[in-house]
């Protein structure tokens, strides 16, 4: 089985990163390929950058149309581009927000998000309410560092990260947290050791869905409205995505 | 004042068109500027065609802001990159459906959509439930008509539209229809008069509300979670959007 | 086009500073008609106060459909009657509450409203509810201060108001604040300057979208449960509104 | 114990009849005094006549506490005036479509109302809403009778309710029906047996649910926002209430 | 008429204690039989002392069913088996924690609740959600007291009890308090007292909802999904259950 | 791995076929220990049913945890005993309810359930609205069969499932079905192919979403309200879960 992992900004030691926690958790059997596009913000701190990384999440998905791969995840918390990126195939297709939305949800009662920038948690509210588990968290709660902050391979980003998951132990009566940023894949054993609650961390979660899925046999449906776009012309920078369709 | 109107597709007799629309149900004083993207799909009748779309939005404000226009607005029922669009602007940024969905709400209890295909009403679900009107709703109706038919010139399109809003007015217990594409802009007025209900269409909704803001000194907050985006590298396609600031 | 603003309570001073504030926001071309009722309460502190304003409030509007009103305001940010004045007229009836609130949304993700007495925050949260914007608005706090200090003359109630918005920005992690109170109509640039953050205030925000509604053609709808009322008997004090009609 | 069971139109008849069909289904001990306003419409079928009504209630509300009443009913499917008259005692105050709502969840999971006229689906839907009943309704069903034929004597009305509830049991997926109007007080015994399902009726219900804040020395709490009102001016026709306070 | 308190744990001074609670508060010719299940918890503070109680509750009512009971009152605040024992009878059955919810509603705008041990608020959180009182209540509060504290005679407990609701009543913004514990029932008048808040209290609160069903004439639905269970085999320790059914 | 599946009525062929269904989906290295209990009900078809089994269901988590099974699977769609048995135990628990609606919402944007008796749809809709996911199932359609039928050989049972699923497909605007019952393990693939649409089935789903969580190191939060049971005294049938500790 082929899951393509997306990183969708542009920084390359962050897709390897991903890649690897992607690829330690995979099934014996599972090949990870991690990519991120080439075109696109260096992180995702806001809808705009949001919004353009969608493009390079979207040319990821057709790349791994002619890849075969067999199922697609959207490596970033807000998974940008998620219902577009279902339109284009039939395999799965899982974002790591939900993916750990939906596994905090199968461990405990109520959780907390900790993620990285404060004003990045309106896109965490509007998929928890979008997706159905508002009420099954308590508080969005932000460590305020910048998202590359994670990559400079120091600690202080780890160590603020932990700090507000302890605060969230202590004060937010909750059973699990939630790590809000795909670049915090590889840090979820050493936070949960620190803080002592399950830890759930997207990318990895996402890994787990995919393949259970693909094992499952169930894909994207395409009865409805994820069926394929309808083909039309497309101009200007994006004119290659015209055709008379898949 | 000057209102852009964006056009999300890149259809130039539709941009025609609503900026028509717009210019007629416009204050006096009030320029509307209609554009639509150079690059971009045709039409937008699924998520994958606005996600696409969303970039040529931005680029849109981004443009926009340097004739330092004072108000823009998404002229296409899905409010492809709103939020996005917001980051990037102190003005006001209105999409067409979140507009008719508010003006429907203040003249009458309950609405039903009428949009083109049945495909896009989980676009019209979605949204409902984000801007807090989903128990304002009572059905999202499809015309399943394709979007450029609206461009073709014939009546077709428009009679199954008028069908489906009688229909709607006799089954959906209700006292206004809300029209689900930027493309019946120059149609409220006959539709009306054919279905005798208040009839909300969002170019001619936005434009007014656009005009309101303005005139009120409110422009979308810059405090907070829709404050500009912190700047960073874009590489690709995207590169020209890196830089030091907004 | 003629506006009725009306002022639910009797206190003619707030009258006239709310029709003076209406005036000053309405386009050119518009008259502002500033009334109060000549029966009810001096000021809306309560569940009582505005069940006897909602009488006050429904002869306004049957006053202003002698003069041919094209659009009615209630001013007070309880919504007094909203539903019933509907009834009433084909033309557009707009309520603070409403207005504020819909106008906050369209400039920031999330808002708090700061109101006079804290008894009166159930109202807005009913309202929240019933318009459907519960989830947009933080909290409702008040500044703990009688309707009628407002109109003192002083400035004691305005710096208490400065200082609760203050602290919403502070503490709320919101984008812009309401003010609850038709009352402060005229405090909101100020408001505005001192805190610095959008601040939205219902006559003003009312104001234009009544204009809005009234451009656009679109009134309250008479097809459904906004009809007219059946024509009845009334006795005693409401004799006068027995009839064979409206 | 005395309940005053305020009917909130004019009509003597069926305040005879509410009364009656109150006394009927009282503990021994209670005495029911069941009056309507002086003022008011005939009966209630629109926001407009509810908003008139609360007028009328409130007098009730004050009349009764002269006569140190124990307990109050608003005898109309709207609940009109209900927040306001809590804060005119320390008395419970029970609304007959609330007490219905609450009894209907207590023996089914799951309910439809048939009504009078369709129009005023919308107040119980509204109601159904602010209390956290809807979801646990399946349909708000009209007769389409208005309420002043419930007064003639004749058949055709209950013909009408018990056809209506039988196509609720057939085709509602439901354990109960409500039914939506203080004037059916006397037929939930004949339309139970007829319809074969547990049939709520508010009179009744909010009778013993009356009875029952009482037996437990409950009653409108005086701490927090259903205090009584603060005493104000009140201007024309309703300056009878003006005063120092209650 | 006979009412059938069921106290789901096994403590005898507990089913004496509401035992007594209940026949206090019931109606001239009201006799309740307080009973526990002879197997089960000795007390319920979780999910999984709740399950095992439930078989004892369903047992309880099977034998009240052969004693004719005329209501049942589930006397624990988690409702343990509610809906199965409504399916076994046509006799009306009440949850305590139900009871106080509706009660709660009719005397104030918003509660909160005072409960036993932290850990349980989540029982208490669902079951507000499912019957739809999420948004009346502002807090679930605990004393951090076990259950069979509330036996042991001395004072502290009922201190820890009044100091959380003193607290409440200082913080909570609410009009009422509900007590989250059957272990409370003979607390009310004292708490009350001390606090100066109505306090609602749910075996009391549900004796007066059993007795008004009772005279109302209503039971249990045996129209839908609260007919009497299907009947079939059952094996092992639970064999006795099985039969031709009732 | 060990995976314990729980088929909670105590019918050996239904177990048996869940164990098959399980094993056939599971990964190499999963064992799959299928279990019902020797004390409950031959079907689960009422919450009369469901209140007996979770007594089996929490007794198989307890033998589980002596054979140290690495997770649990409830294997009826009512998740009967859900929170209870994550009380029990650190491994993960899975409802193949729950499982069922996870899977399927990240297949399609809405989904239909089919499952057997009309009666059990009230279970599904608790289950929905207190997991999250009202707002994505369309509808819950019965194929109006009991449980058992499902093992008797024939084809008639099948035949009206797919029926059934077939209607969904025409009329619920869906993109996936759930099958609501345990029994239909064996099903999905035969229905998926004859209905043409993603069909999500509980068990299998409920597999992968286990053995996901033991690949992430994740199991039920042991901090806060699904903390082990305090121990304490039990008596009767139940004397043998009396003790110092879990």
């Amino acid at each position: 089985m082929q899951i393509r992992v997306i990183n969708p900004n542009t920084t390359a030691s962050m897709t390897e990163k991903i890649g690897e926690a992607a690829q330690q958790i995979a099934a014996p059997g599972t090949r990870v390929v991690a990519t991120n596009p080439r075109s696109g913000p260096a992180s995702i701190e806001s809808h705009f950058d949001e919004a353009i990384s969608a493009v390079g999440v979207l040319e990821e998905v057709r790349a791994g149309e002619l890849e075969q791969a067999d199922a697609y995840i959207i490596a970033c918390f807000g998974d940008p581009g998620l219902l577009a990126a279902r339109e284009l195939t039939r395999a799965p297709v899982i974002g790591i927000a939900e993916a750990a939305f939906h596994m905090a949800t199968l461990i405990s009662t109520r959780f907390s998000i900790v993620t990285t920038l404060g004003r990045t948690g309106i896109i965490a509210e509007h998929l928890l309410q979008s997706y159905g588990f508002a009420h099954h968290c308590r508080r969005v709660r932000a460590a305020e560092i910048p998202v590359l902050d994670l990559e400079d391979g120091g600690n202080a980003a780890l160590d603020r990260i932990i700090e507000e998951c302890l605060r969230a132990k202590a004060e937010d009566n909750i059973g699990a947290i939630v790590l809000g940023c795909g670049g915090m894949a590889d840090l979820r054993e050493q936070i949960s050791r620190e803080v002592g609650l399950p830890i759930v961390e997207g990318v990895t979660a996402a890994m787990k869905l995919a393949e259970s899925l693909v094992s499952l046999g169930l894909g994207t449906s395409k009865h409805g409205d994820l069926a394929f776009p309808r083909p039309k012309a497309f101009s200007g920078q994006f004119e290659y995505l015209s055709g008379p369709g898949r």
